[in-house]
Formats: structure tokens, C-alpha cells, sequence
């Protein structure tokens, strides 16, 4: 068991390290670390070897000028200039938040920069504005359009966060897929099987096994069959893609880079980098903030009072399993699996960092 | 069999009978018989009975009076005035096309509205001004959270509308749930069973049933079971919701007005009518509009290249099948089911308007 505290520094110095700047390795490790407390150790510390072997291959920059190309009133492009993606995705977000205050809504598409960590956390970023935050992004590919078996889009998250008053906010941050790409790795690194429905093997045929993309397989989309609407998981993931990187001037779809070093650069580019996609919405641009968040209240209440199904104990709302999880580990401490551990061990090693 | 042009005549009728004007009378029927060219006959003349009957019980307002009640530089609220949704929809879409052309982005949440036909049609109305157009309403509900058994939200399309040069547009449009609510009562009406996944009884155990709404059923989200991700669906279903009624104050979830008038007024109100969210974003506000639907080109016939997975001839974008089935019926002219056909002869009849 680690604390907060501890993992925090930890990967702080990794980055501090490696030549990233105070400002920044901060800004990774908050992310890194908001990912393990939310409960979403697939976008935590397992991830830290990635970055740490995609900066040994020199391929991510840990110096970068970050600056915008393009702008309207409530609109602006980013360049990265191939930052770790937490350095261009905060700083993305708080142009956004910019831009809200004056236009009543800011939407920046982001691109040359690389993965991010959690979508939630740029999100969330709004809410102590009043705004509602908004966060996509594309991401390598591993998923196939409905109906084939080529691998075309990442997972692409989806992460919008609404403020209350009372109650936490609501917030949703989700992959477009049955499940995040990350979970897969956590079964990998646990040796265990998946669901059906999740992969499909390089000729369609239906897998349980969490490391068939290694052997060409792909991640099915949200929905799973023709039937049940992989169609929707298809639609939903293309405008995730599209506003990240059509919008931005990233690679789309199947060009975006690989976040994992073992994977070889693409050669082909239809643009820079990986992108991402931010909004953030003035309440006070639609109404009074307060009668809103109260009103939102009043949502929350509702939904939480629906009569769970058989064998169910209650319904959540959207960020209630992510607050539960940060007031577990912020008490119990974050436990890590043997394997991923051992990553740590050796990274600390290797850059002369203490790590126990 | 009848002509596109005979259906769109018919229809226009029918409203200017009741009492509605002839440019929101041509409105109306305009997007009618869209849902019907674009394969979605549920959308279709299916629900003109629906509209008649909620007008007999004097529930939707034929003459509104629709108007701007708050807004910032990219934002408003819009008041339907309980307008047949259609009439309000179109004018609030408007205003975002023109918050856009100054802001760059245009939003806007609109209140006090009815059901509104398909969303696709108010996203694609960007696509002339190289913007993309986003369209999210909520509905009555029907659907019950992920794990639950209590119906607290509708189907809650989302459409999104992006421009590309020699392609055709890219257009998403797509219910929340595994099928679109209309589609149940296509098969009700054809005297089908639907396949398992979509709903579920009263007391949460699965059926095929059709008409299992008009006993304390209810639909399910998108993902189907927890483990394939129907929490997913329920954050996306929440997602639209929330933009579409907490933004514009118009009612919630369970508090959505019916849009059948055998269902009756809700006496709990949490806002006004149903609620509309509507985006509007202007390509130039993020890069050169020409290079940027060259790109979408390249998106587009990039994804249409995906292999096909066994069994399967090609891979689709968002927009192919509803592009493909209006050359059809444009050229073969719309087929209406017997049952639907004798609810347009009662009408017909009642109204005093010749129909064959």
C-alpha cells in the first residue's frame, strides 16, 4: 500500500527527472495520480513505463512551446509541439475556460500533442468556474468500425463534468468502447481472461484473451453486435476522432501514433500528433448559476432514487464510483500489482530514484 | 406506394387544417417526410397520429410565439412556447447558425418544445454554412438507468452534421439506446417480436415484447449489461438529458412530457415541456474550411476502406444508409404499413383533406 503522497512524489521526480519542468512533472503526476484514486489503474501508474520508454525512443518532447494557431471568439487550435499530453491537455483546458469567461463557451481542438491520462481530469477542470467541462480525444487504434475488422479508432473517451450545489458534481468519463484499452493490459498483467464481447480475434472470430492486439486483433465498439447497435459505438467513436483531429490537425483514426514505444512510428501522417477536443460552458450563459446547480440537485436526488434492479443495491449516478474509490485510497492507500511494481523498480533504478 | 412530393403535400395539409401557419405547416411536414426518405419510418408518418391526438387534447400550442429568453456571445435559451417541436427546433438551430457566423461556435437550449422528429435534420441544417451541427433532445422516458428498473429517461438522440468536399457529409444520428423508441412501435404495429436487449419487463427480466412499455416495462441503454458497458449508454443518455433540459429549464428525465396523448400530464413539473440542445460550429473558426473538408474526404474514404469482416460487403460511414435509402425512395416512391396507412385515412377523413 502507497499513499497518495508518496506515488505523487514519486512520479513527480520521474518526470522532474527526465527533464520535464517543475510546472509540469507536477501537472503529470497530478493526473497520473488522479487516475489510481479514481479507480482507474488502468490510466495510472501502469502507464508511467509507456511515457518513461516513448521519451527513452526520443519520441515525446519534455521541453515543449505550446502556443495557439488559430482562434475566434470562442474557438482556438493548440499546437502541443508533441508535449507528454497532461502538459497540453491542462493547458488547452484552461484556454477553453478562457474563452468561456468572455464568450460564454470556449472549444479548443488540440493537436501534436500525445496521451493524456484520464479525459475526467480536464473535465473536471471547469467546475470550480461554474462551467460544465467538456474532454475527447483520439487515441491509437485498436478498434474496429462496426461490421470490420480493420483497426481504425481508438477507444476515445468521452468526458463531460456539470457542477451541483450540494451534491459532488456529475461527471461521466467514459471509453466508447465496452471497455478502456487499459483495462485490457490490467487483465494482461494479471494473467486473466476477459468477457466475451469485448475483442475479436484478426478475422473476426470472438476472443476472451486480453492480448490478441499484440496478434492483430481489435477491440469491438460500444454496443458489441449489428444487433445492439455497434453502429452507435461506431458513430459515437467517428465524432470522438473527428473533432479531435479533423478539427485540431492531428492524425485521424488509424494514423494516430502509437502511446506505447514497442509499437513502430507510423510513416504515413494525415496531421500532427495525437488530438484531443475541450469545451467548457459559462452556466451563466444559459442561466442564473445557482437556480442551475440547484436544479441539478434536483437531477442527482432523482436519479439516485431509482429502484435498482433484482440483486442490485442502489443506482448510481455518474462520478459516484470515482468519488467512492478517492475517499478509499486517500484513507486505505493505493495497492499495485506485483508486475507493475516491478516496472517501477526498475525505471526508479535506471534514473537513481528512490523507490520502496 | 407514394411519392415524396405526394406525402410532403398531405402532411403539410394536415397542419395548416389545425391551425398551424404555412411556413412552420411546410416546416413540419419537411421533416416528416425526411425521417421517412432517410429510412426512418418511425420518425415517419408513424408519428403524425401522435401529433393529431395531442392536438385534439389541446396539449401542443399551433400558433407560438418562440423567443429568446437569455444569451451570451455563443450561447442562448429559447422558449418553444409549447410549440409542435419541429417549429421550435428549426428557429432554435437558427440562432446557433447565427451566434456562430460572430462567435464561432453558436449553442443553444431550448425549453418548453415537443418531440421533434429526427435530430439529423436540425444537425444537417449547419452543413450549408461549413459548419458542423450538433443536435441533442431528450424524450418522454422510457428508459430505466444502467441496474435499474424505474423508466427515468427517454431515448435521447444525439446527431452530429460535419461537412466534407466531394464526399457526401458525415452525419451521425443515433437513439441512446440499443433501438430508437419508434422502432418498438414499427414492430408493434407489424405484430413482431423484437430480438432480446432491448427491453425489459416491469420487474427487470428480459423480453421480446414489443408493446412491454404499455405495462411498466422499459428499454434499456446502449451497452445492454453492466458488463458490456450499459453504464456507458446511461452516462451518454444523462449526458443529453442534462444539455437539453438542466441548461434550457426545460422538464428532466421521468418529468419529460409524453408525446402520445394516451399517456397523460405529468402533475410533477421540473421545467417547461421537453428540452432541445442545438451546436452549431463554424469550420473557419478552427482552420481553412477548404482544407478542412478535404481532410474529412480523406477521413471518410479512409474508414470506407476498412475491411469487412466475414460475411459482410463493405464497411459504412454515419450517413451512407440514410443517403442511399432517400435515392431509393425518391426514385421508388415510400411504402406505408396498413396500420399506419388506416390511422392517416382516419385523419384524413376527420380533417376533411383528400388522401388515397
Amino acid at each position: 500500500m502507497y499513499s497518495y503522497q508518496y506515488l505523487l512524489d514519486f512520479t513527480r521526480r520521474i518526470f522532474r527527472r527526465i527533464g520535464c519542468s517543475e510546472e509540469d512533472s507536477t501537472t503529470i503526476a497530478d493526473v497520473f495520480i488522479a487516475a489510481e484514486l479514481r479507480g482507474h489503474a488502468s490510466h495510472g501508474m501502469l502507464r508511467i513505463k509507456d511515457y518513461y520508454e516513448l521519451w527513452k525512443a526520443e519520441r515525446i518532447n519534455v521541453n515543449p512551446v505550446i502556443r495557439i494557431v488559430h482562434e475566434s471568439p470562442s474557438t482556438a487550435v493548440v499546437d502541443g509541439d508533441n508535449a507528454i499530453g497532461m502538459v497540453a491537455a491542462k493547458r488547452s483546458m484552461e484556454i477553453a475556460i478562457e474563452k468561456a469567461k468572455k464568450a460564454g463557451t470556449g472549444w479548443v481542438a488540440t493537436r501534436n500533442s500525445n496521451h493524456f491520462g484520464i479525459a475526467g481530469y480536464y473535465a473536471m477542470m471547469a467546475l470550480e468556474h461554474d462551467m460544465a467541462g467538456i474532454c475527447l480525444t483520439n487515441a491509437n487504434p485498436l478498434v474496429a468500425p462496426a461490421l470490420s475488422i480493420s483497426r481504425m479508432m481508438g477507444t476515445n473517451p468521452v468526458a463531460v463534468a456539470v457542477p451541483a450545489l450540494r451534491q459532488p458534481p456529475f461527471v461521466a468519463d467514459f471509453a466508447t468502447t465496452p471497455i478502456a484499452r487499459g483495462k485490457l493490459a490490467v487483465s494482461e498483467k494479471k494473467g486473466e481472461n476477459v468477457p466475451y464481447g469485448y475483442v475479436q480475434d484478426k478475422s473476426g472470430n470472438p476472443s476472451n484473451d486480453p492480448s490478441i492486439l499484440r496478434t492483430g486483433g481489435s477491440m469491438l465498439t460500444l454496443g458489441g453486435d449489428k444487433l445492439h447497435g455497434s453502429h452507435k459505438g461506431y458513430c459515437l467513436s467517428s465524432i470522438v476522432d473527428i473533432f479531435s483531429s479533423v478539427f485540431s490537425g492531428a492524425n485521424f483514426g488509424p494514423f494516430v501514433p502509437p502511446s506505447v514505444a514497442y509499437l513502430p512510428v507510423l510513416e504515413q501522417k494525415t496531421g500532427k500528433g495525437t488530438g484531443h477536443f475541450f469545451g467548457a460552458v459559462r452556466i451563466d450563459a444559459f442561466q442564473s448559476a445557482r437556480e442551475f446547480k440547484e436544479k441539478m440537485d434536483e437531477w442527482i436526488e432523482t436519479f439516485r432514487s431509482a429502484k435498482p434492479a433484482d440483486g442490485q443495491e442502489r443506482v448510481l449516478i455518474p462520478g459516484d464510483p470515482e468519488r467512492e474509490a478517492t475517499e478509499k485510497f486517500m484513507k486505505e492507500g493505493i495497492s499495485i500489482v506485483p508486475a507493475i511494481l516491478k516496472d517501477l523498480h526498475d525505471i526508479a533504478l535506471e534514473l537513481e530514484i528512490p523507490f520502496e
